[in-house]
């Protein structure tokens, strides 16, 4: 087993290289930066501290999934005031739910981060999820209660949660997307292509363009699955403009 | 159905006698005393706010609860490093039991504050834990989470929790107590008696006398659990004496 400093201090570039990407993803600076090195740590890196526990991104996880779960909870109690709490549960359960933490991993590109000595692609689809509630762990224990809610208000609240479509009152992301750019005459346009790269399952992706611009990117399995991303995204954009025509 | 403003402001001395009450309570002062009040409103009176919303504890309890989860999670994560995710969200649920919460409830005697139209018999043991949980709701809404934490610091985790016997490596306090008492020569005496007043039930109240003192009481079905129940309050009393005997 290598010692944990060969980790939490490696050479100087390396460290400062993610430290402005962190402060990015942020959008403050982080004070102790070990706390954000142990939120990328897989445990397939065997590293102690030094009291000999194993330092990898577990125990953040789940440090970040509570702190994430009372922050929703209060964001739903502040938004939703006719909510009963069954309501209130329900909702949070879908916000919080793996499908949305990994998308919220996965849309901030965070496994560049992650140390591991096996493959990204062997480390299952939840690895996207779990480093982003082990990231809301370290952003706690590094800057405390305010910062983690400052942080899950701008990357979860902000971006994703949407109560009606969380009520499932949206079926269909492509068509409101359609609608929107008929009703408010812009060019949409489709492009979808076979992208199955390495993998083995065949893959689809697809450019979302209107007028001209690439707005949005989606990737699945199926030609409607990868529209259908990439007209959520396009709409966590302009959700506000868009409530407005419906 | 009544108007809120009917239990909001009530007669000045209700509301004066409530204040002190809660601030003996917490341990600090209320800014709004509103908050605790709603905490204490059972569904049965049907009150309604402005907006047509009703107004009693379960929303706060749904809050509550969720604070409660995340101090209490990053109060393990900080006491117990070598504890994995596993062993922490173990250790969590023991803590935030319905169980340890009625208990915590009824230590404090809450039901006092509860205004409902049914009798305090008719809404099940839970009500103990769910108002201490719309308590920890109110004290959110009221003052932050910083002061979540304090409450929570002094009313559970210095008040109830212990690792040792969460990870049930004590079997018996009766037999804690005992060691305890005759390794520091203190004469210990359990008093106990048949107390099942109205109760259909057979119940049984033991109270336990240390050196003439009665230093805790434990009222339940059998003699057995009495004093079990005696004898774990004892412990947290002197937890800190006893573990270092053992």
């Amino acid at each position: 087993m290598k010692f944990i400093r060969n980790i939490i201090k490696p050479q100087d570039k390396e460290d400062e290289e993610f430290y402005v990407a962190l402060k990015k993803l942020l959008g403050f600076r982080p004070k102790n930066i070990n706390y954000y090195k142990t939120a990328f740590i897989h445990r397939s890196i065997k590293v102690l501290d030094e009291n000999g526990n194993p330092i990898n991104y577990e125990r953040m996880e789940f440090l970040g999934d509570a702190m994430l779960g009372s922050v929703i909870a209060a964001f739903l109690f502040k938004t939703v005031p006719d909510g009963n709490e069954g309501y209130l549960t329900q909702m949070r359960s879908k916000i919080v739910s793996r499908n949305q933490l990994n998308t919220l991993g996965k849309e901030l590109d965070l496994i560049r981060f992650v140390k591991s000595t096996i493959s990204k692609n062997r480390m299952g689809q939840n690895i996207y999820g779990n480093i982003f509630e082990a990231l809301i762990g370290a952003i706690y224990l590094d800057r405390g209660y305010r910062y983690c809610e400052k942080f899950i208000d701008k990357r979860v609240i902000n971006a994703f949660v949407d109560i009606p479509s969380l009520e499932n009152k949206i079926t269909s992301y492509k068509g409101l997307i359609i609608e929107w750019c008929q009703k408010t005459k812009k060019n949409l346009e489709f492009q979808t292509y076979e992208d199955s790269g390495n993998e083995n399952i065949r893959h689809y992706s697809v450019k979302l363009v209107i007028d001209g611009k690439v707005i949005s990117k989606g990737r699945s399995t199926s030609k409607k699955k990868a529209e259908e991303i990439a007209s959520k995204r396009i709409y966590f954009v302009y959700q506000d403009e868009i409530k407005n025509m419906l």
